[in-house]
């Protein structure tokens, strides 16, 4: 079977099952529009651990245990983990899975990094390489502010365009070709430079990047928005995701209701988080928090997740360079 | 076919070709060990680029096209291009790649970043989701210094034990089975925490990484060091290396001369590097100026590469968390 269609997309030659997944979040996110749908929620985000950075990893590893238990089996069954954040030189997965001895790879796509760890688990298992392989990614509000933007205690002002860092994890485990859902097909994205430079504005810095692959794949499977039963980006947020909408309708595309943004949609109106959520958790979470449940309860049929990340550091903006974008997309089936 | 050996090594069902590599360094490398050996040396490492950052990026996309020209094609036919670096974010391989228009993977495994991006890229080619995949990775001295310990400009001390971060970078285009050398294993490592906290002392922090990847490879392959005509490790150091050397000695093993350590024998003793190289480039570099010419010439009908990285940031040593290691390895045969 020929597992590449197009330019760029990988179709699956015996889809990947998801076995479990899992999703652990911070009080502020249970009482947004995912309440009551985290596996597990932190009253206190310090996790009462002595720095954010190990309350971050310890969301990690619950995130992996959850999922690990509703699949029955021992997390160190893995053959492979594919884990990713924010924090410079990705310490939070490494120091997470420092117990675990599993064979681990780091992965770093910025907040799509949850699409790209799903989609290497996803080629690792089809690929005749193991059984079994897990993802797991995450985000901090305290842990990113103090290091991108300032110290958490400054209480410093935000534009209305700046998006908020979930604080959460999410965990998903593929196994073999078993028992629905699957994972089907992956588009990793090709990196795309909008000119844009404004730290404060990632929306309009990676809308273009889902614009490129979200088109490439549909272009690849010779299928339109209309094929799909929820189109869903990573964190565009309100600006970025109209910036989408727009795109694909100056191309004569109406993504319509089917489509929305983790970002956009994860917070309500009233916690004034501007526009929107942000970071590696915002997509995971809301992955295995609503889209995979309802995707396995049988709400859609079927499903893209397409997942962004916006490639800076504070250095790189510092130094006036653009900030590209990433999107790499996953599609999931019942 | 089966292609998991034992515990965590995974065998290449149909072994991807090495199809070309090419390697660049800076004027101070190029008076080591490796002198005469790169495809492209830089008299001035600023490459007269306006900031470090730009001057490295720039070095993985010569790296990266050096290695297209060799094997004859447009680097824009690369149906996935792994990597990575040690700067925060990975801005170095996502800049440097912004302009390739190819499906990219970020990938971090600190020093052992060519191993993971390589191994990886493997997996994608004999998984059958590509005909043609790239690895790259880079590290820059006064990059990896001004982030990692303190600006260059103030000439800070450093201890016997530190390492000298490499400026160079390594790329290699791997594409589906057709002719040697080949890479036949890969045996992607856990993470082992020994307990070191010294951000200067990198080599002890990894050995123990080194060894337990190591030993895991021979046990699943129920080989011996004796079956392999080279088996180098990434940046170990004279520290580091020793300490493996020792570790495998007390199970009565002796590594002999066919062991040695990119890092270790990067520098001469009169560039007064401490205890050697380091940083992606250290390993990449010694892998496509040196070893694979070598696999390539026939002095070698096998080689063992196992590239070692040290989880940390500066953040997590100043809160005084241990530094763990990883090892990634490779077995490559003609």
């Amino acid at each position: 079977m020929n597992k590449r269609l197009g330019s760029r997309t990988l179709r699956f030659g015996a889809p990947p099952s998801l076995l479990s997944w899992a999703s652990v979040a911070g009080e502020m996110e249970d009482r947004g529009r995912l309440r009551g749908r985290f596996d597990l929620v932190y009253e206190d985000v310090s996790l009462k651990e002595k720095s954010w950075e190990k309350a971050e990893c310890r969301m990690q590893q619950d995130a992996l245990a959850l999922a690990a238990k509703k699949a029955g089996f021992e997390k160190t069954r893995l053959d492979a983990l594919f884990a990713g954040d924010l924090i410079n030189q990705c310490i939070i997965s490494s120091f997470g899975a420092a117990a675990l001895g599993v064979p681990f790879l780091g992965v770093f796509g910025a907040c799509s990094t949850m699409a790209e760890s799903l989609g290497l688990a996803g080629v690792f298992i089809d690929g005749g390489f193991g059984q079994y392989a897990g993802a797991v990614t995450s985000s901090h509000f305290c842990t990113a502010e103090r290091q991108f933007r300032m110290p958490v205690e400054y209480g410093g002002q935000r534009p209305p365009s700046a998006q908020w860092t979930v604080t959460g994890s999410g965990a998903v485990l593929l196994g073999a070709h078993q028992k629905p859902p699957y994972l089907t097909h992956a588009c990793f994205g090709t990196i795309v430079d909008a000119g844009i430079t404004d730290a404060n504005n990632m929306g309009a810095a990676m809308a273009p990047s889902a614009f490129e692959t979200l088109r490439g794949f549909f272009s690849d499977t010779k299928t339109t928005p209309a094929d799909y039963d929820c189109i869903v980006t990573g964190d565009l947020g309100t600006i970025g995701s109209q910036i989408l909408r727009d795109l694909f309708q100056e191309e004569g595309v109406t993504l319509g209701e089917r489509y929305w943004d983790c970002g956009a949609s994860y917070f309500t109106p009233e916690q004034d988080t501007h526009s929107g959520g942000s970071g590696c958790g915002c997509a995971a979470t809301t992955l295995c928090a609503q889209l995979l449940p309802e995707l396995a309860d049988g709400r859609y049929r079927n499903l893209l997740f397409a997942a962004t990340g916006a490639l800076m550091n504070p250095t790189s903006v510092q130094q006036g360079e653009n900030i590209p974008g990433i999107c790499h997309l996953l599609c999931f089936s019942r």
